[in-house]
């Protein structure tokens, strides 16, 4: 007869013991990153912000900077930092002895839903830009887009060498956050400024989606030469073709791959028939993009813009809202979690260093945005200052630099906390700057009072 | 002047390092989870049988039985089991030291994933029970369940203790397993035959919602007895009266919580405003389930039964059925994985005492719930081998169990598959049985081609 061994030979006695409590971790951690994100968006939107300002203000409430809810091992928090498992220890009987690998697996585990959190952005952005509008706008939106990236990398990268010592990978990090444009945040308040289909917003936001694109290859060769920490210039070349070689090649032989991709969903009868092959195609392609050293989202948002070009286009998107719904907040809670703005703090006389990069960069983030208005030629009678303003904010792509940077180490706290502030002034700003330049009254901006962000 | 330190405070060497690995080794899993899941799903539904079959057992086709592309530490597999660490070592430069903790937290983050799955599979299920409708199906359904619930756990236990010298804990588990009726592929065949809205079809549904109900509080005591490792009275009669006042109690309380939560989802604006709140007390309550020392799940399935009583229910389940769509797959595919049907290889001498146990176990999941026709009484010309029938398929739930089983780590390699090849055969062979009890020829089952499972 078979004897049952009365001690379960599989499963390590820890793993066994330690699952509920991770669960139980990463449960609270997904619920404090929900109602932070919730109670942060609602109240940005209450103020007219972007909703993705306060999910990041709420981050920082909750996390390293302030409530201590939500740390991560990455920004040299222990697990005797994180109240969390405290409470943990209080309510659910954790152990002391198991704390630290409760906690470092729970943050392993929220670190990497906040990366696919960022994947499915990306994949999101892509599905929602439309390649062939570009060719509307033309090459004016281009040259804006290229003085809108070229200026502040420039400005910032060699700024923070030359004038604040900072060493070359760092400074290359802090100058390509610089770099993005939000078109989300621009083109919410030039719809509702009724400026959307006018001649500066449609170049405003061809310009803001060619420098999506070139940000975010500007991105993966920044990342990549942060893994290996050296520059070298035959380095730098291979990175900025591949990435390019990347893009443009996924876009080309995407045409091809989308009706197979189209014949196979039709096949398909059980549940997930379009976002499950969706899904599967976008993680491929992060994959690869992880694989030749570039970065996953560069992937996720070839991948999106391939998908764009189906005819299923609209449903796909429609199920891709709820997913990203509950997903990008985790990574725009945790990059806010993640920063310590303590180190800012003005009333620290160690701090004035930090302080003075943070001003630093955010004056080269407006001013190098601003002239992008006057590269614009044969134009009569257009308004230089609202394609200005409108290149400003820097919303989520910001935060995607940012996250990304502090996800490989290479920045300082001080550099990554300025990065945070930057992006959340120049986002602040750029709403009624925007309007003032179009001299409209703030009143009107009540026109589309569901219009978000994201969409 | 600020002196930038050239190396790094933050972020310890190691993590930085392993982030893009991890994330490599979880985009990997996520993508070989999903074809398995869609390959295996599209194939069973194409023989006419439940999808979920075909996930499990495209799980077990990638996992520890046979590719060896999805292995959990869990179940004994190391590192250099993974074929998956392989590949990542051909292609993504992985190095030979960084193995083992690449693959242990890429495994704890898919087991998290997974068990974040069956949270929303039970929400769902908790969201598309209709308690309301148990009252018309009266005291018959109520005494079905009873009876399909006791007899095969108790045949279950005591045989596999008396017969199979089984310890207590594991013997207890196996005979829970036997607890489960499937009301998914059940109510599927009935609507495809066009017996839903016969007496024995209301009988056979209203029976599997009790059998849920009571499954789930089975499970979440004999989890909690898994976790202490000893059975005393006084402590199962604590579990029994938690888990039901648990139960009960948040229905009645959900009544007045229905009216906040409306209220606070009409107040927001910003995206997720539904899915965000109502995943909140979802987390929240399975926390709380877990904290009080019963399963998630069960706080899961709460949840869903009290948000299924609000106005914005059906809102609400269109909202979560993508985010199902893509991580339930995950938890099916991962217990189908973390199976080792090798065990069970009757051309290995050492195997017949398992496959003796899986018999035995098969024989008492079918007779236990056949003879719950014959308990009906007060009706002269009802089809008793059709209710019989009806309750045999244990499908997503018997899996439930199985994976909640393995997680705990109380069952053995031999009965963790003796439990899966019981589901297996008993989701298979009810929907042919149940078409012989109706004498309906098996043609008619094309009446319904999109009809789904979980659906």
């Amino acid at each position: 007869m078979f004897i049952y061994p009365p001690i379960p030979l599989l499963a390590t006695e820890t793993t066994a013991n330690l699952g509920p409590m991770i669960l139980a971790g990463v449960l609270l951690s997904l619920i404090i990153i929900y109602l932070a994100s919730k109670l942060g968006g609602e109240i940005s939107r209450a103020l007219n912000l972007p909703p993705v300002l306060g999910e990041l203000v709420g981050g920082v409430v909750v996390g390293a900077s302030a409530l201590h809810l939500l740390v991560f091992p990455e920004s040299g928090a222990t697990a005797t930092d994180s109240v969390l498992m405290s409470f943990l220890q209080l309510v659910a009987g954790l152990t002391p002895e198991a704390v630290p690998e409760v906690f470092n697996t729970q943050s392993e585990v929220i670190s990497v839903l906040a990366e696919i959190g960022v994947i499915i952005l990306l994949f999101e952005i892509g599905l929602e830009s439309d390649i062939r509008e570009l060719k509307e706008v033309g090459y004016q939106a281009a040259i804006v887009a290229v003085v809108g990236v070229v200026a502040p990398f420039t400005a910032g990268t060699v700024g923070l060498m030359l004038l604040f010592n900072v060493s070359t990978i760092p400074a290359i990090f802090a100058g390509a956050a610089l770099t993005a444009t939000s078109i989300g945040i621009t083109s919410k308040v030039l719809s509702e400024l009724g400026y959307l289909k006018s001649k500066e917003g449609q170049i405003i936001v061809g310009a803001a989606v060619i420098d999506d694109v070139l940000g975010i290859i500007v991105l993966a060769v920044v990342a990549s030469l942060a893994k290996t920490g050296t520059v070298d210039v035959v380095n730098v070349i291979y990175l900025i073709v591949s990435a390019t070689v990347f893009l443009l090649g996924s876009i080309f032989l995407g045409k091809f791959f989308n009706k197979s991709f189209m014949a196979v969903s039709d096949l398909l009868q059980t549940r997930g028939k379009l976002v499950i092959p969706a899904l599967i195609f976008a993680f491929f392609m992060a994959f690869m993009a992880n694989v030749i050293q570039l970065e996953a989202i560069l992937g996720a948002f070839a991948a999106g813009l391939v998908l764009d070009e189906t005819d299923k286009r609209k449903e796909l998107d429609q199920q891709v809202v709820p997913i990203a719904d509950i997903l990008v907040p985790i990574f725009f809670v945790s990059v806010g979690a993640k920063v310590n703005l303590g180190v800012l703090n003005p009333f620290v006389p160690e701090n004035r260093a930090g302080l003075i990069i943070a001003t630093f960069l955010i004056v080269v983030a407006i001013i190098g945005k601003l002239i992008t208005g006057w590269t614009v030629t044969g134009q009569e009678k257009i308004n230089r200052l609202a394609i200005g303003f409108g290149m400003i904010p820097r919303g989520e792509v910001g935060l995607v630099f940012a996250g990304i940077g502090s996800a490989s180490g290479v920045l300082s706290q001080s550099l990554e906390a300025a990065i945070i502030v930057m992006v959340i002034l120049t986002t602040f700003i750029a709403p009624p700057l925007l309007r003032f330049a179009f001299k409209e009254p703030s009143e009107t901006a009540e026109k589309l009072p569901n219009a978000d962000t994201a969409n």
